[in-house]
């Protein structure tokens, strides 16, 4: 049955508390997320399951009000400054403690690439990789450079998260908008595999 | 006698050694961050011959093999990390040790502007914000965005900070070089003084 290795039930019961939990809209990029994080998975040998439960899961806490991810700052004891950023920062790095609290699932390296997938990290696993370009380039996604990043995720992981980390560097300076730390470490990583001619 | 005080010499022979030091290229942009910079330390009520020769100096290093830096970093006891990194970073970040050994001067806050100059910080002083931006639009530079920098320079320091580090790390990104995390740390800073319509 379909994810009841890490959930302890199955997928049409998972997706029911996801209608629960979040938007039709947002269940509907979710579920393309997964779709994409299986196809890569299964390009680049990675489980599929895995991936696949990962990219569905992946913005499962992005509705959750602030107040959910100030309490878990306290409650677990992370670093206070975590308070000075937002739901954008923290439904992706907290995103894991409501989903194992909420769905049951402990699964470390699905856990992890969740907390990955909007800031990324200096060193990612295949599917960190995986879940942070899938959540990119799902098909539903339209926007400038989309088309480049579907190409480079088709070439290499690597390019397509260092493309994706410069195009989202770039829109966050032009916004005026504060860029989060871990996301420079993801782009100092990753920009030696940023073809030259992607721009 | 001007820059005496900071030198035990002056101005005049100051220049015969920066002659010596770095092209005449160079040299030429030095003088041009040396005239920005008073100009913007008359109009923010800052110490206008401190600013002069902190403009002045401010690429005092840029000329310098890498062994330079690198033999500065293991004698001081600096990040090794800071191996990783190039001439762009280490003229400014490491070049008051070069000034300070070759030239004599030992005025803090003059060499904190010096180092600041590149990468900036999260904290910086009126000197340091003078140098870091005359630095990006004295009259002979000639690249897009700089007219936009000189308005916001004559409105907001602070503006003209953040106008002129989005657009470094913008163009980082997009040639798909690695960005100091204290440019990043500048960014953060300084980018709630980034008007909606600078671009």
């Amino acid at each position: 049955m379909t994810y009841e290795a890490y959930l302890g039930y199955d997928r049409a019961q998972l997706l029911e508390k996801l209608q629960a939990k979040v938007s039709s809209k947002r269940l509907a990029h979710m579920l393309a997320v997964e779709e994409t994080s299986k196809r890569l998975a299964r390009q680049y040998g990675v489980d599929s399951e895995k991936a696949g439960l990962a990219g569905l899961l992946h913005d499962y806490a992005k509705e959750c009000p602030d107040q959910v991810f100030l309490d878990i700052i306290d409650r677990e004891g992370l670093d206070q400054d975590l308070k000075n950023w937002g739901n954008n920062v923290w439904h992706g790095l907290l995103g894991g403690y409501v989903i194992a609290a909420e769905l049951g699932v402990t699964d470390q390296e699905i856990l992890t690439s969740i907390a990955r997938h909007t800031v990324g990290a200096a060193g990612m696993s295949q599917l960190d990789k995986i879940v942070y370009v899938a959540d990119y380039i799902e098909p539903t996604r339209n926007f400038p450079g989309v088309e480049v990043a579907r190409l480079l995720a088709d070439q290499s992981l690597e390019s397509a998260v260092a493309y994706e980390t410069a195009k989202t560097i770039a829109y966050l300076t032009q916004k005026g908008l504060p860029i989060y730390p871990e996301t420079l470490a993801t782009y100092n990583a990753y920009c030696p595999y940023l073809p030259t001619d992607a721009y």
